[in-house]
This record gives structure tokens, C-alpha cells and sequence, in this order.
């Protein structure tokens, strides 16, 4: 590469030196921001035809540049582009191709613009594409949960706080708890792309244009609801990517728990749940292997999400106005969380239909581990005694029972009334697994009929939706 | 104290052995929760009422529930309340001295609810009123920046990239980048606060309860939306804490970066702005120092609000439902995050309004460094120059600015010419900086008429807001 | 408070208005910092001497102020000095109270030094004797972990990978592979002690001072090393905080880890131990639940150091030399991340050597899970068998027992012979546990032998160690 | 792909179903981990030949591996190697690949170990290798920074403290502070490269192995100091990989710090010193800009490395022993790490030296901004005047001279002698730049001397590090 190469930079009239070629390379970004090729051709159009209605551009110019840009299209749609890291970045890779396309034209399209609008809305356009995706697959993942949860609305399970079995839930009930989870994200979601949908384009550099531009005009070519206020905001802003990764971590921290208790649930302990085979992994050595792959990986994935938030925290933090090239740091992380979230979210949404609960050896569980002590307590409550006191007598059953081997409902009447004088034989129906979650009917409770009644309602909020465009 | 002692705790009755003294100071939450005491009572009185209404509590004895509350309110409020770290928290606390006052019937209170329930409706109704209090110091320190930029639409500054002079802008456009940050902080608040603005009171311990609970009486009591939809999550949920650590983090990255800003611009190099006294300090060693301190460690303070958002995502990684003991380290970091924010707020809102530019400074800063360089390329490209072209005239001219000391609009006309034959005497308007500021006429634009009704639509943006209860 | 007051501070010579009260407060570090108070002393005592010394101060002052300091000492001691937020910090509290006592000679100690070095010294002093605590607390729980296991090389237990049953192993094992974590946070505790142990007294503001000043003198007399190369660095350096808090947070991550582990053992799944009542807490609500707090608490207190971390990375990224008032938020963080790691290292040296492994459950859980199907695999291997078709012999065995419920170890010679014939009755032999871990007989496997010599060794490590003075 | 492919996989016995095609791309590590080819044929060498020397392996089958593993390694240099998702990672497509080139031994290789260990001891001997070259980079660095320092021992800048102007510093000092923070970073890096340097192989799966496997001689063909202790450790332990992402986070922190400077520095504002253009690049629209891209980067570089710290203590925290898949996620911020790391330190050691200060510009600044109030402050208490009262007296002094526009060296005698009569026409000797810098004699003071002084030590300590191997 000779000097003569490196000072016709686009930039380089007041430098008399060449770019260092580890530099070069060093704050070169082509190598990841071509992934904005899409939307950087789709911004340079609307662009170019809102050149063309003011005035600025002519027609046959405007023709020209449409021709330019299917080519480059088509030849990036090849594989056929090619990329160069002289060049830098996507945008100026593509401005080149379009010049040594169809001429002088070609470097007209930057009239009124700057290379720090342009990337502000390719990032903008490309985040708003995988915000659409990513609600499609978790309205998928959501439909799944609650379509197993419907069918299991009477499928008894222990409940457990601190890991120690509670009192007994039915697994539809816990399933809807995740669901609860991922309706909050998808709030968020919404949020965030509510909130990201304005056109920075018209920005320029940092202070506008002296072009007559219309901003109204791109930013609806665009889809954007409107044009940003604020010229030097428009090219420093970074919310949007933190305000999704913000979300995107708090969806993964979601699906690291539900992968936990996938994970806990085959293991051979708790046995719970079935995962089909498609699933897991084994071993290279170890035969009788069975790994859960997926949901691990899921929860681990968790740490890489909430690392590309703190970089990007870290990345703005004192960062004055209005553009510096620290932000070009804000694109290798955006993208990898979005791929991380859309690849977490098709594999559960693929899998958590499929898991098969194992219902003999949750109802076992259940059945053990003095979870209808609660019931027993409200019993002898409903008998008279004083919520403490009753609290007090059930210990002591219980202690009893973790001695003796005996759950509560298989001590005889007299060992019972031997801890309270009050304990009748209609004590056993309490005691039972279905009694135990029947008797929670009320809004958010466990009994079957509120768990089935809320698997409709959170079936009913998602059909609301709008559909993406 | 003795066995006996700690043995009769509320929970004791399977317990052999007393708790170890120091694993009870060291799960006692009591030295940072009863910062929850009005939520506290706030909630038991409205289950209270709830218990009376549905006839599981008599009248008689919501009225001594409410005198004695009212007791325990004016104890705390006088500083008579004796805490108790073996009570372990705020609510066993209160609960314990209400029975002391009252009796039995303070006991009865907890019928129907648990601790888990409870905890999170005192976190929520907490949080809510912190909302509102933070929405009120982010709108006044919005509005102070909002009048300062209107009073500044002319007051010529160095509009920066790359921290280089770039071009000239006004003052109060750059004022309205902050608030741009700042009008997105406030929606993000508002949303956190509608998603967060359900009771899970109700949910009981993981899986409701048996007692025929009204939770949409307590619900509209307490000011909420609705009940939540699900027991388990109910409890476990911790969603409205990191949404708001997630908010206050990006609040306060906007506020690193407007206080790098007063720090650079109070910088003798810089010198744009004065701070009034009032917000600085001196040094004990340095006679003549007169520091920024307000600025630098609200800058600082992002550190710690970063840190608790971290904090609180990795506090939720991968639990397994419901409550878990893990789930009491929430508290320090969301309070914490409460207080930082509030007071950085509260610091900014008096100290922006006061900041005095330094209008001669900023505006020779601006004369300097050549911002006028892309209003002689687009002038040559109105002479008929292609951008590329003009571009690199400019850039010729400049490098010899740099050499001769002289900025472009002290160039000679003949110097001037010695770049491109077709700059005229015409030329000298476009580099004058209100030229240049006053041609970058369009929405979002520096011109100092779109920075006027910039400054008038945001006022009217923040006028529109309801106003908090 | 009257403006006179207020602008007779020690620095406000330059300033024509008061400190506004918000921001006095705001900015006031003395709430939190009075916690150096013992090492201010100290390291004035050593200024003081050295001051002396060097012929600065007199005989007669350094007796006064040693006469002062030790009245302050115990008026702190017997809580009956007055911290006053006017002035500001830790430091100018003393020393304002030292010119009480003692008149104009309290103001002579500050010579040849300033604010800025003094905190630095203060804070590496504090640091210091937090790691020789933290020190104390790590070696005592590793020689706990180290008993444990050397009474339990012979106790079996399944070793899990992806938490399904992998090969046995012995507990003692496993109890040493939390040891190796251990151990290596004690070497990376050392580190950080040697790196921090140099003295910035003398560095003064930030360029060192003009006074005749022996800083060897006063870093020998604070037990540190050697002084500090450069004046610059010593006020503005933070390394020894983040240091310490990556230490901190890797500590607590292992600990988060074993914590995992005996929340999961101590669950009715998996009931792999029993953790002494007095480490646990009951429910207010259900009478059964024994709740494994202490561990729940710990691995949830991970978050925070994680946290602290982030924070005070996020509070240095970016700031220009040398001291600024950001750094004064460096002293919260660190100040919790040493009160965290040493309450969870008291929790966890009390409890972990109280863990009471229930033998036959673990027995029992190897015995199933076909933890020998690698053993099988082998025993295949040296009857001939490639690896490969091995692994598919047991594979297929495994798959059979699964749907038959037998073990491996349960199944008639014919059965396995369907398999392969090569398989003879030696066979069973390989497939009991003792068999199984027995065979693993190197450094570092999990041979009752080998582990037990491994306990001794770690032992040994341990006894090496230099006693903290 | 048929489902025949796919249930032949090396762990398919057990399974009755293929593996799902997404799920297969989703937890394939091949497109990353390929990066560990180099050091897996080393590892897997070393181990074929503790093979061959216990017997396990024939000498011949022994040469046969080598050439196989030859074979391999030219094809990978060659880009030949055919990479396969469906061969899961780098272990396993080298595994086949051998199998295919020379038959049944090529699964022998296996024998006595499993992936678990194997890709422990990979990442361990690449980050082994990464830390040698960053030591080299690191070392460069300092060397230039040290000489740089060198040469401006008596080049007078102002040293700021709060961005304000404090006391004159010489600039190799300050240049000598940066060289302090680097000093540290090494030390760490060699404390970290001290623990990794422990060989796991032969941990297998997580037990260890029954195969008469010598540890100690693959230790010592691999160059590690040692076998590892525990076999459960040895493969769930990623501490390296936390303790190296620590190292470097601070590391980038100091770079950003250094990296804060050089943008300051640069800005129109300060112009306190030039970077080659070749460092810098320019603007597509604003013809003037040269920007100091190459630090704004590396400053922006410090998020990504604080976000992959993050991303592992987040992936670790509490994970249960031993091996979960969790830890594939190790590999990629580990990667990115050295990456940024390396490029960070090159781009820096070959910038730094090359900065060039503009000694009239720092002079003027320093000279401005009352800098040597302190030295006035110093030369009134050494005509009689408590500390404290010559600070207020220059603290009247400066107040007139941000008034008056004069600094205290350009005030008359009559003008100083106003605010203290003791003030005789000697001070003008204590207000010069050169007197105050040289005033500060001692060590780690900034008097030219001692700067030199300190250079020369800086050299040497880094003179006596040993050579990398």
C-alpha cells in the first residue's frame, strides 16, 4: 500500500502521513458492522429520494443510485461484495461501489448527511428488525408454556421456598409463574422499541445540515414515528442498544432460572421431568449419560448478556458530546445479544412444549416432605386455636415425623390428637395433596380451576397483541 | 440470651437447638429494612381492612389493629421504637410490639398473608413513592435546563467530535441534548413504575392461601393497578427492582457524561462556565483551587448504581422458584440506588440553572479550530465543486491554517483563492459563525430559531405530564 | 449556620459564597469514613515522629500531639466525639479537635502532607489489617474443609457432571476440590497484600512537598515495605480497592459454589446432609421448613461484591490524573466487600465443619444413576474392546436399564452378556462403588488412598503459612 | 443429514432419537474453540507419549499418532482442515480427523482421559501463551513510556488535581505515574501466569482415571510447574480465566486513563502535545478534524473487557461441581480479552513513544492558573506564618488575580506586599516554574532530578525480568 493510497482517503487533505496499517486494522470496523449492509442501503435510499423530492438530487440521478444499490445487493446477497478494511466501515465500503458503479453520482448521495447520522439509524433500523423477531419467538415461547401449563392444571407438584418442599402446587401454576416472567419482558420489548423508533437521520455531523433537507420525509420512509429533536443527542445517543440490553439481560436472568429448574428437575434426584433426547447431549465417556446441553448453555449464556450491558454502561460513562469513536465499540456486543437472545429463545421456545412432566414421581415428592403442614396449622386455626399456637403443635407433628419416617397424613388419629386434643378424623381430608390445593381459590392462587382459568386469561393477553409488521 | 429465648421464635417448633448468635446478626435484616416501616403498616392496615370486610377479622378488632399501628407510627416517627435484630426484620418487629399492645388479636393479623407476600408489597409500595419522588427532581432539573438553554439560543459554542472542535452550535442546543437524555430517563421511570404498580399481597408464603382473601380490595386500597396474576411469582419476582437499577444506571450515565462536561468546561483550558461557589470546595494545601466537586462525584456515582444493577442480576441468576434466602440482599443496593439518584438529582436541579457561560471564551474557542471548515466545502459545492473535491481543498486550506496560525476567515481572499479559484468575497459569510450556525435551519438543527422552539416543545412535552398523587 | 462560618473553612480563602447545605452534606464523606479513624491516628502518630525527626516539628510539639491524639483515641472509643459533617471527613474532624486540644501546634502536623496522601495511607492501612482478618477466617475454614475430608476418604457419594450422576467418588474429594478454590484465594489475598503494602505519605497534593521530609522513615513505621515511586500515582492510584474486590468476588463466587451445593444436598431431592439447626431458620407460616439461610444468604451476597467490583472499575475507567473527588466514592464499596467476605467466611468456618454427611443416602444415590458405566466401559476396554464400540456396549445396557430399572450392577450375567459376550462374573467386581473409586489411584483421583494423602498435604500447605504479626 | 449420522455419535448408545439440527449449531463451539487447534495437538502429543512410556500405547502406534497429528496440523495451516458443527468442538473434529488418517489408534489416544480434562488443559496452555505475549507488549510499553519520561524531566506542565490546575509537575513525572499503574498490571499478570501453570490432565472426566497414567510426565512435556491437586477441581475450575479477566480489566482501566490524557491533551483547548497523523484519522465532512481515534478507542475498549469479567463471575456463580456446560461459555470473552488486550497495548506502544509535547503550550498552562500558590503559601510559613494563615492570605491573593487577570508571579511587590507584609521581593524566586518543581526534592517528588532518578529505576526493575521462554 503506497502513501499516495492512504493520504486520497476520503478524509485525508490535511494529513501528510499514511495511516499506520496496524491502526488501519486496529479501528477498522467493516469486519462486524457489515452486517449493517441491509440497513445502510435502505437508509441511503430514502435518503437519496428525499434528496431527489427537495430538489437536490435529480431524477435520473436518483434512478442511478436505486440501480447502484440493487446491484450492491445483489452482489452482497452473492457473496460477492468486496469488503475492504482500507475502506473502514460499511458505509464508506459501500459508498466506494457505488461510485465505481455509476460515477460522480454516486458521491452526491452524502450530501447532507454524515457518516454519524447514517450509522446512528442503521443501528436503529437493524436493532428495530431483531426487536420484531425476537417478539415473535418469545410469543412463541410464551404460547408453549401455556398450552403445557393448561393441560397440567391439575398435575400436583411440590411447591418449594429456600429449595425446601413448601406446600403442594399443581405444575400448570408453576409454569405460569415463568409465563409471568417472559409477559414482563415482552413489555419491555415493547418499550424499548417504542422508544428507539425516531430517525436520527438529518443530524449530520453534530449540528445539522445547511442543505434544505426534509426529515419528516425519511423518517417515514423509514417507519420511524418521527424525526429526533436534537442534532447533537441524535449522534451521541446509545440508549436504545442499553435500554435493550437491559431488557435482554433480564430475560436471560428469566430463562437462567427456568434452565435451573430444568437442569434440577432430570437430574436423578428430583426426576421430574422427561427432556426429549433432541435435546441433550451425552458423553464421550461416560455412557449412561444424558445432559441436559440446552438449558445449561441457556444459563450460562446469562453471563455474557449481562457483560454486554455493563460494556456498554462502561463504554458511555463520561463520554462527553457529541460523537466520539469510543461508541464505535457499541456494535460487536448489541449484535451478540441479539443473537444470544433469538438463538436462547428458539431453543426453549422449541423445547419447553416438549418437556413431559413425570407426574408419579412429582406427586411422590410432594406427598412427602410435610407439605400439607401449612393446611394442617389453618385446620387447627379453623378448630379454634390461635395461629401461633398452632404453628407451635404442627412443628412438633413435624418433628416427630422427620424422626419416625411418617409424612403427616400417614400418622395415626391418636398420634396426631397425642400433639393437639382438637385433631379430628376429618384432619385426613386437609392432609391430602388435592384438599391442600384446591383450597387456594382465589385470583393467583393454586387451585386448579383459578390455574386453568389464568392459563386462558394470559393466552387471551397475548392474542392482543398486535401483529409485527 | 438463653435457649428458651430463641427457641420460642415464631418458627421454633422443629427446631432442638437455639439459633448461633452470630448467624442470627448475620441474617438479620432488620438494620436496613425498617427503613420499610410505613409501607409496612400502610400494608397491614389495608389487609386489615380487607380481613374485617370478609368477616375473618371482627370490626372490634380492626380498631384495635389500627390504634395500635397508629402507636407503633408515632414510636417510630419519635424514635422510641425499640428494634430488635433477633425479631430479625421489620415486619416480625412491628408485629411483635403490635401483640404487646394489643394482644392476641395482633396475631391474628397475619392470617392469610406470610412474610414472602408481604416483603414484596412493602418493596413495591417503597419503591412507587421513590418513583414519584424521583419523577419530581428529574422534571425540575429538566425544566432548569430547559431555561437555560432558551436564554441561550444565540451564545455561540465549539460543538465538539472526538472532543475536536467540529463546527460551531449554540449553548442552549447543546443544553437540549441533556435533556433529550433526560426526557427518555423520565419515560423509562414511568414505564418501571406501571409495570411495577400491581399488589402481590395475597400470594401468601409461594401458592395463596386458604382463607377467602379479597385481593382486589387490598389491591385498590394500597393504590395498586390490579393484584399479580401468580402466586409464585409474586414472591420470587424482583423484576421492578433491577427495571429501576437498570433505569437509575443510564440516568446516571447521562449525568457522568453532563458532568464530564462541567468539569471539562470549568477547566482553566476550557473556561466556558462558570459554577457558582456554592457547589464547589477548595483544597487545604492549595490556596487558589476552587473544585468542581459536585460534578466529579456525581460522575463517580454511576460506579456505585452500575454496581448495584449488577448486583441484583446476579442475585437472580439462576434460582429455582419461589422465595429463596438470597432473594433479603436485594433491599441494600435498590435503597441505596433510591438515595443516589435522588441526591444527584436533587444536587443538579439546584446547580444547572445557576451555571453562567462564559460567553466571550466559548465564543473565541468557537473561532478558532477551523469550525467553520465544512461551511467552505458545502460554499464550494455550491460553486459547483464536487463534495469529495471541496473536501479536499478545505483540507489543504486547513493544513496550512495550522502552519501559518491563521483560521480560515483570516485568510486572505489571494490565499484563499490559492486553493480554489472559484471562492469569491462572498466567501467571508459563510465562515462567520452565525452564518454557519443560522444556515443548519431544520428540525433538530442548531439554528438559533429551531433551538427556540426546541426549547418551547420540550417545556410543553414536561407541561404535559400528569402530575404525581 | 452563618455564611462567616462557613467561609472560614480551612480552604476558603478565594471563596465570596458559603457551601450551599444540600451540597455540604452531599459531598460530606465523614458518615462513612469515620471507620478510618484508628489509622488516621496511627498514621499521623508516624508523620508526627517523622516530622520531628527531621527537625520540623520539636520534641516538645510531637509529645503534645501524641498527648492529643491519644485523648481523641479514647473520646472515639467511648463514643463521645463529635463528628461534625462542616468538616467534611475523617481527617479534618481530627484535626480540628487536635487544635482544640492542643492549639496552633494541632495545625503544624498537617505540614508536608495533604489530604490527598493521607486518605491513600489511611485506606492502605485499613486494607491491610482487613486482609490479615480475612486471612485468619480463610485459613480456618480450609483447615475445617480439610478435617471433614479426612474423615470422610472413605464415604461415597455420586460425582455429578451437568448435576447427573457422573462416577462415584468420595466425599472427602469433593471437600478437597472446594479447598483448591480456597487455597488459591489465599494466594491471590497474599498478592494483593504485597502489592499494597507501600507507603504514599509524602506524595502530599500530588507532586510531593517542599519540606525536608523522610518518607523511608514513615513507611518503616507503618510496617509498609517501601514508599511509593511516584507522587502522581500514590494520590490517584485505586488499584490495591479493585485489586482486592476481584479477589473478593472470586472468593465469594467459590463460595456462591459450595453454598449451591449444600442448598442442593440439604434439599428432601437430594438429602445428602444435615446442616445443624442453629445454621438454619424456620417459616412463619409452614411449621415443617427447616431453611438452609446461612448458605442461601452467602451465595446471594456474591451479588454485592460482584457489584462493589464493577463499581469501582466503572468509577476509575477514563479519569485523568491525579486525584479527584470520584475517588472519595471508593470507600463504600470496599469497606462492605471486607465486612461481606469476612461475616461469610465467620458463617462459613463455623458451619462447614458441622456438616454431617448422611452416608447412606449418598450411598444409596451412587448405587443408582449407572455411576459404573464408565468402569464397565473399561473393564470392556481391557477384555479387548476398542473404546468406541465399548462405550456402545454400555450404552445399550444403560439404555436397557432405564426402561427395566435395574442398575447395571443389579443385572444377570446373561442380561449383560446380551450385551457382549466377552463379559465374564469378574465383571461384578468392577461395578461396586469401593471397586470404582478405588481404581482411580493417582494424584489427584479419587482413591480413598490418594484423597487421604491429598487431605494431608493440603493440611501441610496450610502450616506453612506465615503467621499474620 | 440422516438420523443414522446422527444417533453414531460417539455418545449415542443411550439414545433413541437425533439430535435437533438447531440444537446442534446452537451448542457446537467448533466456530470459536477451533482457536485452541494448536495447543490440543500439543496436549494430546504429550499425553500419547505418557502412553507409550507407561505402556498403554505401542511405540509404534505411538508414531503413527505424531504422524497423524502432523498430517493435521499442516492441514489446519493450510486452511485445508475440514471444521464440522456436527463434530460438536476442536477435540472431537481433530479426534475424527486422526481416526481417519491412521485408523483404531486414533481412538486410543482417548484412553485415560476425556474432553473435561482435555479442554482444561488447552485454554490453560493458549491463555499460558497469550500472557507471554502480552508481557512482551506490556514491557514495550513501559520501556517507551520510561524513555519518553526520560527525555522531559525538566519539561514544566501544570499537574492538575480536579482538572484544575494544582502544582507545576515535570512531564517525565507524570509519564512515570502512567509507567507505575503498567508496573502493577505486570505483576499481576505474572501472579496469575504463577497459578495457572498447573497441568489438569489426567483429571478425566472428574475423577480421575483407571488407567496407570503418569501426571507428572505430561506436566512437565507441557511445561507446567505441576500436576493439579483435585480431579473435581481440575475440571470445573476456571478461576485462570477470572483472574486473567481481572488483570486486563484493570489493565484497560489504566489504559483508559492514560487514554483520557491523550484526548485531553490534544483538544484545541489544551494543545499540550501532538500525536503523528498516522495515529489519527480524519473526517468524511469536516475537512479540519484530525482525531485522536487510536485512544478513543482504547478507551472505549475498557467496557468490553469489563463486560467479560463480568460475564464470567456471572457464568461461575454457583454452579455445582463438576463440569456443567454452563463452561463452554468460558471461551469466547476469554478470547476477546487477550484480543483486546493485545491490539490495546501494541496500538500503545507504538503511540506512546511517539507523542510529542508541545513544551511552549504546557509551560504557558502552568504558568496561568496560579499554580505555585502553594509555594507562596510554603514560603510564608517559613517567614513565621502559621500554615493556615499563609493560606488564607494567598487564598486573598488569588481572588485578586482571577479579578485582576494576573497571576501571582506577574503581581508587584507593593500588590503582594498588600496581602502580607512579610512578603519581601525573594518570593519571586519561589513563583518561578522552575524553583517550585525543583523544591519538591525527594523521593517520588517531582523535582527534575529525582524524575530522572526514578526513570533510571523504572528501567532497571523491568531490565531484571526474566526473559519469556
Amino acid at each position: 500500500m503506497s502513501d499516495n493510497q492512504d493520504t486520497s482517503k476520503l478524509w485525508g487533505g490535511r494529513f501528510t502521513e499514511a495511516t499506520d496499517q496496524f491502526v488501519q486494522q486496529f479501528t477498522a470496523s467493516v469486519g462486524f458492522d457489515q452486517r449493517l449492509a441491509r440497513e445502510d442501503i435502505r437508509g441511503s435510499l430514502a435518503h437519496a429520494e428525499m434528496l431527489s423530492a427537495t430538489g437536490i438530487l435529480s431524477e435520473e440521478e436518483l434512478a442511478h443510485i436505486r440501480q447502484g444499490m440493487a446491484t450492491i445487493e445483489q452482489e452482497i446477497a452473492a457473496g460477492n461484495f468486496r469488503w475492504s478494511a482500507e475502506l473502514e466501515d460499511v458505509h464508506m465500503n459501500i459508498e466506494a461501489r457505488l461510485t465505481e458503479l455509476i460515477g460522480i453520482t454516486g458521491k452526491k448521495l452524502h450530501t447532507g448527511r454524515s457518516r454519524n447520522d447514517q450509522v446512528a439509524t442503521d443501528i436503529r433500523l437493524h436493532l428495530r428488525s431483531a426487536i420484531d423477531l425476537i417478539g415473535v419467538e418469545l410469543t412463541r415461547l410464551q404460547k408453549g408454556t401455556i398450552a403445557l401449563a393448561a393441560a397440567n392444571c391439575d398435575t400436583i407438584m411440590p411447591g418449594f421456598t429456600h429449595l425446601q418442599t413448601a406446600q403442594p402446587v399443581v405444575f400448570g401454576h408453576h409454569l405460569l409463574a415463568w409465563n409471568e416472567m417472559l409477559e414482563r419482558d415482552h413489555g419491555r420489548l415493547m418499550d424499548c422499541r417504542k422508544r428507539l423508533n425516531q430517525s436520527p437521520l438529518g443530524a449530520a455531523a453534530l449540528a445539522g445540515t445547511t442543505y434544505p433537507i426534509d426529515r419528516h420525509r425519511t423518517a417515514a420512509a423509514l417507519g420511524f414515528d418521527r424525526p429526533t429533536e436534537n442534532s447533537l443527542d441524535s449522534v451521541s445517543d446509545r440508549d436504545f442498544a442499553i435500554e435493550f440490553c437491559a431488557f435482554a439481560a433480564l430475560l436471560m436472568t428469566h430463562l437462567s432460572r427456568i434452565a435451573e429448574e430444568l437442569v434440577l428437575w432430570t437430574s436423578a434426584q428430583f426426576n421430574f421431568i422427561e427432556l426429549p433426547d433432541r435435546f441433550c447431549t451425552g458423553s464421550s465417556i461416560m455412557p449412561q449419560k444424558k445432559n441436559p446441553d440446552v438449558p445449561e448453555l441457556v444459563r450460562g449464556k446469562v453471563g455474557r448478556v449481562n457483560g454486554h450491558l455493563v460494556c456498554l454502561l462502561t463504554l458511555m460513562k463520561s463520554q462527553p458530546l457529541a460523537y466520539n469513536k469510543d461508541n464505535q465499540e457499541d456494535k460487536e456486543p448489541l449484535f451478540d445479544t441479539i443473537d444470544t437472545v433469538l438463538g436462547s429463545l428458539r431453543a426453549f421456545a422449541d423445547m419447553v412444549p416438549a418437556v413431559r412432566p413425570k407426574t408419579e414421581p412429582m406427586r411422590e415428592a410432594a406427598r412427602r416432605g410435610f407439605s400439607t403442614a401449612t393446611d394442617l396449622a389453618d385446620y387447627l386455626v379453623r378448630k379454634g386455636l390461635p395461629f401461633r399456637d398452632a404453628h407451635e403443635v404442627v412443628g412438633k407433628a413435624v418433628a416427630h415425623g422427620v424422626a419416625s419416617g411418617e409424612d403427616l397424613a400417614e400418622m395415626s388419629l391418636p398420634t396426631l390428637q397425642g400433639f393437639c386434643a382438637a385433631i379430628g378424623s376429618d384432619v385426613y381430608e386437609v392432609l391430602t395433596l388435592e384438599g391442600s390445593v384446591a383450597a387456594r381459590d382465589h385470583l393467583g392462587g393454586t387451585a386448579p380451576l383459578q390455574v386453568a382459568a389464568a392459563a386462558e386469561r394470559a393466552l387471551a393477553r397475548i392474542m392482543e397483541r398486535p401483529r409485527p409488521a
